[in-house]
């Protein structure tokens, strides 16, 4: 296989050539009846992905498809899916599709099949959660456990996060609702002091995540957590469980409940899918909930593997971004779901994205000359229309555009008003959004004209359900491994972390050294 | 007053002849510890605001300082306050700074003084609210009231919930918590659902916010919220307050237990320190709460008409960003609360700049040859620094940052760990960020590398109080203005929302006479 740098590519010569046509698209007469009943693409768990609104001719199309057969995207796919070291700057597998199923050989490391190792941790955690269902397991006291609290950062809280709320009144009105989960993250201590003054600890489980077991922000969590289960007279031995590597302090530790394993080649913005998001799903929506969303997954990742790329939605995704990225310069995306279930799903897309393919160096360690990750950020629609949708109309910049809708409302509950049920409302406007930002309007009164033009895709599906979320989860996944591919970028390491880190020990060593390090701490009055 | 297109004045010449000055600003060499002491602009409400690791040189203060003057920003804001046009478009007021106190002549319209208007509504919902805590008003059971939920999108739901969640934790620990507040924003059925299940509905007032009293989502939420009353056997009259203007449908009706009046001169993104925040804030934290955060508010007012650029900061902090914006090219700001209490924030931040300066056309209609308002987004730290904070150090654009930071926590609990709190090493981490994107770090491997010359402000002061918290917002809203009088915008209207409410009432009246918005509809089922 051939890594070589974007602009090397004879499909890079040829996108440039084609930049006119992507500029110059019309929108307004493009977007016809059939093109949108046509431009969609098939996903997993019942999904589909629209690119009707698009700047994509078909000389476009035929041109990335070129550039993902030229850069070998799917033979790099499945070089990963067979434990192949992607990960170069640290020379780590990146496995976690592994975690929803096996697509490639067995993947045979430190001594065991990983494959067998994935899916007997999902097995030991679903009975831990089972366990903790049926009464069996319980608190200090004796008390059921009510309430699941996750103690992460990052990795180890948005996802998990973003899938809780994704789920949370599916659960509900689908009687799946076990337990009640909460998230404490932040080192800053008002948020654990909050969490945990209106928490019944008593019938609390925490879990307690952190791969490498150092992770700042969580260890001191985890000491607020302790000393608070001991004020309220209970054991935190009997209170906290933990999700970890084996060779991390936390591993193998008696000081909790049980543990539960992950490895070096599950990233962190990757491991909502491993015990990281597992643990806490299974204990809020029962064990049998997160396999659906591990099955949704796995069917993506399956259906990633097409070379087609009309009929692979992660992999034209991916394509039509950098299309845009590289030739048509726009630097950032607006993820906006039409799901208030979906709330924080775009603060879990910016750091999949922005952590992973937010990288000036190639593979090897040298400078690449070309834009690489955009900046991505959103809220739920129709929220954001009513808020910074004006920018994205008539501001004097593009912001392509990922919208996501459904059908139908988790809850089933609604109302009529004007003739109108909420759920008919909230896909009108959806409807309206994309095509008032593709065609825009014209007006005698320039302030009203909307020159329209800006690039929209629509990922729609029946209901949100487990199953649809763990396909949503894998296709946003599987898109930026393409465009890492693309981009002859490592899109599973996270250096840019690492001087931060550095510089804030210095700091609490108390000596730092650096002018501007002490002058800051003086401002913040360290 | 001469309003002028950017682009036209001499200050524009200047600092494009500059630009190679900030392009090359080394950082490294410039960022010491006098000019940390120094470059500090004061703010009101005790806060400070940092700009050392900016790209300015005192050239670049200069010419900053002559546009300041040359667009005649203050007189510009002068003319603002004393209720002079500034609503181009509809020919409106925009008198949001009048709602904290007067600092300009009388402004009188609709035959009325607005300030003595603006005086008694707050008279008026500060005396409910404090019959509300003295059990006086009660819901329709005679139970008292425990819980407060605004209905309300856009403006009458971002502030106000940003503004909530900042002073909760606050509230608790200083013994001025009385009711607990919730939101019902999106037109998705789910969101009125869920919160509606999960809240006491008989000890529930609801703030219906409306300011034209049609606002489709607000509506159909107060529909759901009356048919969950009336199932309870609740009367929907003695539980929901209305906030909206004296000439909306809403006004002066008997179906609601009181109503509380704003005008057409406070827009939506401004209207936090009017009733459409002021109710459900003076409900959640006493009346005395509220006008703390007025004091900060006016106190931040009265300091941006200071004309020195360096004693201004709100005004220092607008030119940095045009500078930033228009001669360094970057088109993105991000905004990064090191305070979990803001974790909202800058959602709200996103709505007041990104719909405020979102704008393509100048005051008179005409386009504009250069770019307008950034693309706003941001996540608390540290939480950021775990997800999207690699591509701020390492991706292949420069995002200018916007840092806030507090020396105590609000709830004042912490533990410590390896030697230092949680709070210590909250502050650690962002002195540590902001040296490490200013000045980076080499490294024999390029992977590691960190090329610095990141901007970055930091806004600080000791603690998160209702006072501090009101001279933010205002200090916000301010250097949105500000910068809107810089590109000659009109900054207080939003005709970019108009076509999609148009567009979405075609497809709800059935027939929409176009190809693209039926093929949409009929993706979604509609």
């Amino acid at each position: 296989m051939r890594y070589i740098d974007f602009d090397k590519t004879q499909a890079f010569t040829t996108l440039s050539a084609l930049t006119r046509e992507g500029v110059h698209f019309d929108y307004a007469a493009e977007l016809t009846a059939e093109r949108i009943r046509s431009a969609v693409a098939p996903m997993a768990g019942g999904l589909s992905y629209s690119f009707a609104a698009k700047p994509v001719t078909k000389n476009v199309l035929a041109a990335l498809q070129a550039l993902a057969d030229e850069q070998e995207l799917i033979a790099k796919y499945r070089a990963l899916l067979d434990g192949d070291m992607m990960n170069t700057g640290e020379r780590r597998k990146a496995l976690h599709h592994l975690l929803r199923g096996q697509l490639g050989t067995d993947v045979i490391a430190d001594g065991k099949n990983l494959g067998d190792f994935y899916k007997q941790e999902l097995a030991r955690f679903s009975r831990f959660a089972d366990d903790v269902h049926a009464g069996a397991v319980t608190g200090s006291t004796g008390k059921r456990f009510t309430h699941a609290v996750q103690i992460g950062i990052g990795g180890s809280d948005l996802g998990p996060r973003a899938l809780y709320l994704a789920l949370e009144q599916w659960a509900a009105v689908e009687g799946s609702r076990k337990l009640t989960a909460k998230f404490i993250s932040n080192v800053d201590p008002d948020d654990a002091s909050a969490v945990l003054a209106s928490t019944p600890l008593e019938e609390t489980v925490f879990v307690l995540v952190s791969k490498s077991g150092t992770t700042q922000e969580t260890l001191a969590n985890e000491l607020f957590v302790k000393e608070k289960l001991k004020a309220a007279g209970l054991d935190p031995s009997r209170h906290i469980v933990a999700v970890t590597s084996e060779t991390s302090p936390l591993a193998h530790n008696p000081a909790y409940l049980d543990s539960f394993y992950i490895d070096d080649y599950i990233g962190g913005r990757y491991s909502s899918t491993s015990g990281v998001g597992g643990v806490i799903l299974s204990l809020s929506f029962g064990a049998g909930v997160f396999k659906q969303i591990l099955e949704g997954a796995h069917e993506a990742d399956a259906l990633a593997l097409e070379s087609d790329i009309l009929k692979n939605a992660s992999l034209l995704d991916a394509l039509i971004g950098v299309w845009e990225r590289n030739f048509l310069g726009f630097p950032y995306t607006a993820a906006l779901p039409y799901s208030q279930a979906l709330s924080r799903f775009p603060a879990h897309l910016q750091q999949l994205d922005m952590e992973s393919n937010g990288k000036r160096v190639n593979r090897n360690g040298q400078p690449v000359g070309y834009a690489t990750g955009p900046v991505v950020f959103g809220e739920p629609g129709t929220n954001g229309q009513h808020s910074f949708y004006q920018l994205l109309h008539q501001g004097t910049d593009i912001v392509p555009l990922q919208f996501i809708g459904f059908v139908e409302s988790q809850r089933g509950d609604d109302v009529t008003v004007d003739g109108s049920s909420s759920q008919t409302k909230l896909k009108a406007n959806l409807a309206a959004q994309i095509t008032a930002f593709a065609k825009g309007k014209t007006d005698a009164d320039p302030n009203k004209e909307f020159t329209g033009k800006r690039p929209s895709s629509l990922i729609f599906g029946k209901r949100l359900t487990p199953h649809a979320l763990g396909a949503l989860l894998a296709h946003f996944e599987n898109k930026v491994m393409f465009q890492g591919f693309v981009w002859n970028i490592n899109s599973f390491d996270q250096e840019g972390v690492q001087l931060g880190k550095a510089l804030t020990k210095k700091v609490l060593a108390g000596g730092s050294g650096d002018a501007a390090l002490e002058a800051y701490s003086r401002l913040l009055d360290i």
